[in-house]
């Protein structure tokens, strides 16, 4: 186990009607709120009109951006901060799923900065300073709304990066599983995959000796296998949002990679599709998945696989090759029972576009611990996932 | 799943050396700190010279409480309230193990009240301030150093009470795996039945829909019976000792009980044994949790205690109460192969204070919500734990 600095300072207010704690929340850090959300879904349910009525009922005034999409836009975030200069916002609310709390996050970050938002990305600039941030969480998902990292896409470089700052990590969460009983069944599956994905970059490490973190991590997994299908068809069912809501905040808050290397090339290669593409990211992690575990696996990972195969999937055998196989079998075929596509080149993804993003997903260096990968990895990994095969 | 409101404000610094942000987290408060500690073991290892120096290198005066016993008593608490006010401390440094914070935790309270310390367990008091605490851990075991719980014990009164405030979390704590090479076997036995007791009270819940908890419990029940035994064969072996140190803090800072009803009956019977014979917390919980369980399986149980077995002892099996008992038998194998004993009669109990425990326990109302315990059922479980049958 390596040595690790940990802290979760968010407030976590789970449950059934946990948005009563929203104005006492609010109140903490003033009376002037940006309010961030995405598309009508959260008028639709009506949780836009509640959260508007608190704000009445507590003389909390507020500003909107709306319109947050999917791979949230550095347009947006700059919109943002226009507002928040403006009117001296002195709270950022994201009201959606990770898209919009990441958006907000970058918003929360840049009204505290004079250059553009896409410098924190392009590391021209530091993120050290951020104007408060709370949540309400539709979509269990991301994780975002318990960690200070964002993903921000920018249409005009075709370019989709990360950051992350302790200084973004939200003050507040409201998760209300109810909140996701409305999420249509392409976003539930993939963001089922897309937590499973959180856990699978940390759970496969160089690292030894990180036992607790390697049984929490196959916690997580059970959790989804178990409750992703029952979301599915039953969207209605408090229990499985429930678990499924609470494991995505776990999954990215630091517990799983405390202490290890964590991996993260899916993540990178994903990223490159859908900044091409604007397809959903948890789709994109679905597909690359089973074909980055194909490709990393040689004498030196296949244990660590093998043991992924028995924990998670209760695959017997003593041949680590063998059972490590079946295990990432058991894992395409959970993401298709999904109804998740199994190939890039049925979603769309054109194949000479291929060579492109196997480049940018590069440009810095290798990607991942667990296998290094280079150029050439990322090209194979993506033309098995093109190819379906 | 319940509702639930969760946040984790200690900052934990893990691993070797970590003492390394020892200063920068004490100046956060001030420079004037009362260091609490027990024995001589921190001389002994040269931990107790590494902090004074510390402080001497960074203009951090001190002053001393040493001698704080396992058990700690309420007269170390009211020596340490006095230093505190006497000498305007600023932060309270526990370093040692549970015992050590749990004083802490209460001197820090007492500090900032008129009245005596003891009311906060006689409840004549509630604890709304505390001075900030900070800890170096040097035994894995009772999860202190990431809550805001503390037990005292009264030796006029023969009472050993707990209490329990958010003001008393830990604004930082330093794991240092190392630190805990030195504990005695027995120590280090105790501790890891103690971390498995914490996982206990909070697993066997009569609430449903806690998937993910449970998961995350059997992954800690998991890694202390795998490196209990190895950390009492290699008492330096690394790996083992950072593995429960990780999860005894993870074990009782929130997470596991979380969103579901907790039992806490046998740590509530073993702390009428230990107020009468001063035994060490994890030994007495040793002894009772086997029988405890065998004493709450019924029908409804059952199938609660045979998951138990089948997740975490591998048990397999149709018929609930067969395996159910199964796993039980290899609960109580597991403790008396760490060389603890396996009744209460073994280490000098006497059977005519049995009836006096279970009153004392039983005063206040029933104990437990697994399964309810009134006066006849804890005598039952403390005569069967006494007979060692």
């Amino acid at each position: 186990m390596l040595n690790f600095d940990i802290h979760f300072p968010t407030r976590i207010h789970f449950g059934r009607g946990k948005i009563e704690e929203l104005a006492r929340e609010i109140l903490v850090y003033g009376r002037r709120v940006l309010l961030v959300y995405g598309g009508g879904s959260i008028k639709r349910s009506g949780l836009y009109e509640q959260v508007v009525n608190i704000f009445d009922d507590f003389g909390i005034t507020h500003l909107e951006l709306s319109g947050v999409q999917p791979n949230p836009r550095i347009s947006s975030v700059r919109q943002g901060v226009e507002l928040c200069k403006e009117h001296e916002i002195e709270l950022v609310l994201a009201v959606g799923g990770g898209s919009t709390i990441d958006c907000a996050k970058i918003i929360a970050a840049g009204a505290g900065y004079e250059g553009d938002a896409w410098d924190f990305f392009t590391r021209r600039a530091r993120i050290n300073y951020a104007l408060p941030l709370g949540c309400i969480l539709t979509l269990a998902a991301t994780g975002s709304e318990m960690n200070g990292n964002a993903v921000i896409s920018n249409k005009e470089t075709e370019q989709k990066l990360g950051t992350g700052s302790t200084v973004l990590i939200p003050r507040f969460s409201i998760l209300d599983p109810e909140y996701s009983f409305s999420v249509p069944p392409e976003q539930t599956a993939a963001g089922t995959v897309d937590i499973m994905s959180h856990v699978f970059e940390q759970y496969f490490s160089p690292t030894p000796g990180t036992f607790i973190q390697d049984r929490l991590a196959e916690a997580m997994l059970k959790t989804c296998i178990h409750y992703g299908p029952i979301a599915l068809a039953e969207p209605d069912n408090y229990e499985a949002r429930a678990n499924l809501m609470w494991t995505g905040s776990l999954a990215l808050n630091g517990l799983l990679g405390a202490g290890k290397r964590t991996d993260w090339a899916t993540h990178d290669i994903e990223h490159e599709i859908s900044a091409l593409y604007d397809i959903t990211h948890g789709l994109g992690l679905a597909i690359l998945t089973p074909y980055w575990m194909h490709y990393v696996m040689d004498e030196v990972t296949a244990p660590r696989l093998a043991d992924y195969a028995r924990q998670v999937w209760s695959i017997e055998g003593t041949e680590d090759l063998i059972v490590a196989r079946a295990g990432i079998k058991k894992t395409a075929e959970f993401f298709r029972s999904l109804h998740l596509a199994g190939s890039l080149s049925e979603i769309g993804v054109e194949s000479d576009r291929l060579i492109e993003m196997a480049e940018k997903a590069t440009a810095h260096g290798t990607l991942g611990s667990f296998k290094k990968l280079e150029f050439s990895d990322v090209l194979k990994i993506l033309t098995n996932a093109f190819n379906g095969k």
